[in-house]
């Protein structure tokens, strides 16, 4: 990519910029060029159409309705699905349905007891978890920036982040004596002069299935803890694709986001996540991107929150309604625990079998 | 975006590139950096489950099973979806259903009878018109290109061109006298030497609702058709998101894709369209890419199609299978044709009232 133009900034950038600066100017610094200038448009026809809902005269376009008010719709599509037309044929809002946006933040501190009551920012809906690395490279990586991989790595990181946003992966050492290498993270995090940082961590890793132990998720943050106090300034980028998959005692069981998020004003912990691994539902694209900061609060998050909607407006304009409104319909079922579950005991008897197998000479 | 940064090209994307330039150098030039550097990878893990299909074993991972072999899924979910799991549940290729695919290439014949025999790619599957408009972007606009629209344009295209690609948009004035403004077009057209120009035709235009006469249709022709054979190579977007929205006599029934399909060698027909709009699926994200260029073959649309996968595999990997899945069911619907139509002459009356109401005096 060419030289990104310098233009004058849209007003509306300009304001999310001034709170964000305000409220940290950490995490202002870790904005791209594209991450500085983008914005949700509020004047535009889903601005409008946003700010109608809930008034009494919604004369704002954007779908047709049928004469009793309901979407416009081919009967022969409709009749293939078992949900209210109004959850299905309309768009969903380019941030993803609020109904599901509230839902996924419970989950995520019912999955993370330890967060506590640490201000976390609602999800952002977005097409699933590849989507999450694209856009989250969108708003943090320049082209020429590095990304700090481990040596074992998705390899689609390459497409999104390189082929997508210019920017080079660097590589630490994964692993030493059959645990996570520290020291390797370590020099890798502290290389050259205090700075912007760009971290990507991957557990369960994909392609290696490998998750820290608690004692070894607690050695990685200190590190980036002695790493912020020393000035750099970490976008840690968390790809919790695989969240749950965890068939064995000993490792550690919630996300790293929970002690990141309240680490330290100079770390950004960007939680990605989904419904695509952890609910089995790869074809629906259902991802999240949920921001943690110390010291972040609701206003903050808002404008974080508005720079995401706006770049995925400008990319996808919005993720599937059907697939968001079926998983907030899951969610909110009374049969969603003990489903899901029988599903974990399932995969966790396979797992359990092919361990059993690799235990053979022959392996 | 700072300088794209020179790395050794992929050998699968210089295997496409090689295809290009032999079959067609101008389309060639005409691709932006990322254009050239993107390729689909067909040794990863997607390649080798599309390889893997259709063979007896499948040892290839991506989505897990049920024991009798069906998509692993949760009834509660399942429960509200009448097509066949694994319709819904696993992953779509990058490229999109390839059910889907062929299926929408024989309707843009049908909706296209002047295209005759002309050679188009199959369409890519985007997640809808947006995403069309930003994969464009991903494979023909570096930073600081200039990007042709009228001077009424979708406001979208800036935060897509501008802000996603950092490509400028340069305007040109659409209306003189009520009609196309030729002379304006043709004029922005030949600004400047001689090389390549990516230009956006939106019919009907959004914000207007404007379509041109089969008599301005021809004047377009007549003047991007010079202006390829004074040595331009022009990247044609056509936006066809309304395509079927048209309640009048006397203007163009078929997009203008027919007449460029197979224009000149210096021009690329660009497609996008979907069904968001043409069949009241706005909330779906069912979009299309369909490129054509004179002398095109299947070779070459098949290297175009690997590089529009690979943007996609970076950016949200696939589109939504069930929304895919229920596209292909309706257009596979013998009840499709009708309630189509019905639907066509609801929107016709209200069209109709409107343009009536309008010519009250008190407007």
């Amino acid at each position: 990519m060419k030289e990104y133009q310098k233009t004058t900034m849209n007003p509306q950038a300009e304001e999310l910029n001034q709170i964000i600066r305000q409220k940290s100017p950490a995490l202002y610094e870790m904005l791209s060029e594209r991450g500085k200038n983008i914005f949700f448009p509020k004047k535009g026809i889903l601005g409008q159409t946003a700010e109608a809902k809930g008034t009494r005269i919604n004369a704002t376009i954007g779908a047709a309705i049928e004469d009793d008010g309901t979407p416009m719709r081919l009967e022969t599509i409709a009749s293939k699905i078992n949900l209210d037309p109004s959850l299905v044929f309309p768009y969903a809002p380019s941030f993803g349905r609020p109904d599901l946006r509230a839902r996924w933040k419970e989950m995520i501190y019912e999955k993370s007891p330890s967060l506590g009551k640490t201000e976390i920012s609602l999800p952002v809906v977005t097409n699933a978890l590849t989507h999450g690395i694209s856009m989250a490279g969108y708003l943090f990586a320049d082209a020429g920036d590095e990304v700090i991989v481990p040596d074992l790595f998705w390899g689609n990181y390459t497409l999104t982040l390189t082929n997508g946003c210019g920017a080079n992966m660097v590589k630490f050492n994964l692993f030493k004596n059959g645990k996570f290498d520290l020291e390797a993270f370590e020099a890798k995090l502290n290389e050259g002069s205090p700075g912007k940082r760009i971290l990507v961590l991957n557990f369960p890793n994909n392609p290696t299935g490998y998750t820290p132990s608690q004692k070894e998720i607690n050695g990685i943050i200190e590190v980036m803890g002695e790493a912020a106090e020393n000035g750099n300034k970490i976008v840690c980028i968390i790809d919790d694709a695989y969240f749950g998959l965890i068939y064995e005692e000993g490792i550690a069981q919630e996300s790293i986001f929970a002690p990141l998020a309240n680490l330290h004003e100079n770390v950004l912990a960007l939680k990605l996540d989904g419904s695509t691994k952890e609910d089995y539902v790869w074809g629906f694209r259902v991802g999240f991107m949920t921001f943690a900061i110390k010291g972040g609060d609701a206003e903050l998050y808002s404008a974080l929150e508005s720079k995401t909607a706006g770049a995925i407006r400008g990319n996808i304009s919005n993720a599937a309604n059907i697939s968001q409104s079926l998983m907030f319909a899951a969610y909110s079922s009374p049969e969603y625990a003990a489903q899901k579950k029988m599903k974990f005991e399932i995969m966790k008897k396979r797992f359990e079998a092919v361990k059993e197998a690799l235990k053979e000479e022959k392996y």
